[in-house]
């Protein structure tokens, strides 16, 4: 009889039979006020069971285990939460820290790092047990602990993280996790705020906030240090009020452009990616929050900052033109794509709702009630790296 | 009772409880001689099942579905398969024309299209049912019925092919499955033989066997027509034996950089993708098959026609210089790595094996018995464009 439950409980779906469910189009969206998590799947753009217990997930993230059946939770409190997607429950929690700032998961998924803000440093779990396999902390050459930001995964089971206090960026080498590996590189530049990787896995870069321009490191060369990139991006001598931070993961290169959202001022940057320099900017309608490319297309989606965070714009990538001025609902916070880019999911956390559209008409095409939705993370995430 | 055997039976697992499986790290290995499929999953790099009854799998090729659960399996008699992964079985099969070659999935995954070599022409499926939705024949500008090759899924439910006998491409556009939309480009070059889309979705590209070159349409930009690159790509004034095509799928981006195998050569053409002109050649240990981008990495993987086909080359990109060369079993025809590129699994046809390697140390970490085994295709390949 146990069995026969154990069968007919997934998912909470009723009938007494096995529901046999596969990962591959699954994601969880963040309803933060609640602590709660909403399991959804993208082939049919429906909502399949709700998972409490999460927490405070303001400002939480999601990675994912390689077989796309476990959700590993950032939450803002400092836990660190294991989800089985495939039961609607939760499987494990720790509470790591006093707040933390996100993580990532290693490339062979052995591994889960957690960024925290208090005490700073970064922890490492297993992500079979959530035991500890590796505490850091991050005391910067000033002697100081300082707030751990930007932390990626990178090829060869490295960690990559910016000090945000002390700016500096720090490798930790886990593929002997008997013997982590750390490599500081110091002076990079004031207040680093958030990083990325790039798709290839080459380079890490950290977005200033305290000074002009963006530090990267490339990944294959590290002997050659940390270089400066993008001396107009920032704030720069004349800092415009700031009303939210934008975020850098949403960069992906079209050919060789990338697309950065400016700090503070109403527009996008255009990046050469030959050249590691700015070639244009895209006016937009507000301070953008996330620019970020639609898988296998040409278009660019930007949503922003108050008071401008009920539009989402969309560039048309060969004109750098905004096509389209879409709004799909109040405040904005989040996009994710399908992952081969036919759709988009919104979260628009003051109306209460998450909203689906279909890239290539611009309509929207469903839609569903999540209580104060956030983060939208797809299962597909698992397969790639920097995310 | 049926259900608990239902729930007993999922994979062939034998305790009466339900074995629940996530997807995302399964895959299938081709085993050519036997028309059977081994199941596999890539985090233990383990065989789970076999599932017989696929017919002629020579040349066999694989796609997925959004939600990583059904495989369809393009064989060589023309059958078309699908498979349940989670229960280890067929779910339909259709032979839908006497002999082809490969097929692809639509971007938003309700559709399946496979192209024919005989009677030629590409017939498109319902992913769900199988049932057939559109049927074009090949007939080119000759008015000949025509092979047809490359076929490709591009963004839109657009599907990509060539015509090897008339020489042309043509762009199948199912985003209205009852009105499908064709457009056809003539006179593009001798003998398509092979194609892909690059990563972004914007290209396709087909090498010509019949003439020196690749044909090259931006799909961004289809009035401007079909452009000729890479004019010393091919077999050139001076062809030499070629022991077996060159496969385009592996074609990736590091950087600026595509990698691309000669025909006939003992080479890899290096190529500009800002230019689409050729910068370099690797010298290698024989005729190219597969000159393979490692995800995440730095390094490219090459296999070879006869008679070095027991050999694996690995190139460090930075420096173009072979770094080691391999010998993981006889006849190496397929290489698979995983999604996030720590580890690469390679078919030894003539030794029944496939082997695991890993990426960073270039040391084998696992092997298992296969018969004859030919293509790898891991379920990521679902979230992919082009493949």
């Amino acid at each position: 009889m146990k069995r026969l439950l154990c069968a007919a409980l997934l998912l909470g779906l009723g009938a007494c039979a096995p529901n046999l469910r596969a990962t591959g189009d699954l994601g969880l969206v963040v309803e933060r006020a609640d602590g709660r998590l909403k399991l959804v799947e993208s082939t049919h753009s429906t909502a399949l069971a709700s998972i409490d217990g999460l927490g405070d997930l303001s400002h939480a993230s999601i990675v994912y285990s390689r077989d796309e059946r476990f959700a590993f939770v950032f939450g803002r409190d400092g836990g660190l939460t294991k989800v089985d997607m495939l039961r609607a429950e939760i499987v494990g929690r720790v509470v790591q820290s006093g707040n933390s700032i996100g993580g990532a998961i290693s490339q062979d998924g052995s591994l889960v790092a957690v960024a925290n803000y208090t005490p700073g440093g970064v922890k490492v779990f297993d992500t079979g047990t959530l035991e500890l396999v590796a505490d850091i902390p991050a005391i910067g050459a000033d002697g100081k602990a300082s707030k751990v930001v930007g932390l990626e995964d990178a090829p060869g089971n490295v960690f990559a993280f910016s000090l945000y206090d002390a700016g500096e960026i720090w490798l930790l080498d886990m593929k002997d996790r008997a013997k982590p590996g750390l490599r500081k590189f110091h002076g990079i530049g004031k207040q680093p705020y958030d990083a990325l990787v790039t798709e290839d896995g080459r380079y890490y870069m950290a977005g200033l906030f305290g000074e002009d321009g963006i530090a990267m490191l490339d990944l294959w060369n590290p002997d050659q240090g940390v270089r400066r990139i993008l001396d107009h991006y920032g704030r720069g001598q004349d800092p415009l009020p700031v009303y939210k931070m934008p975020h850098l993961e949403g960069w992906a290169a079209s050919g060789n452009l990338a697309f950065l959202p400016a700090i503070g001022r109403h527009e996008v940057l255009v990046v050469d990616m030959n050249t590691w320099r700015e070639v244009g900017r895209v006016p937009v309608a507000g301070q953008p929050v996330f620019a970020m490319l639609q898988p296998g297309g040409r278009r660019l989606w930007v949503n922003f900052a108050l008071p401008d965070n009920a539009l989402v714009q969309v560039v048309d990538v060969p004109s750098l033109k905004v096509i389209k001025t879409l709004e799909p609902g109040l405040a904005i916070l989040h996009m994710e794509f399908t992952p081969r880019g036919e759709r988009v999911w919104m979260s628009a956390r003051d109306s209460d709702r998450v909203t689906v559209w279909d890239t290539q008409s611009l309509e929207q095409v469903a839609d569903m009630p999540a209580a104060k939705p956030s983060g939208i993370f797809f299962t597909a995430r698992a397969h790639r790296m920097g995310l």
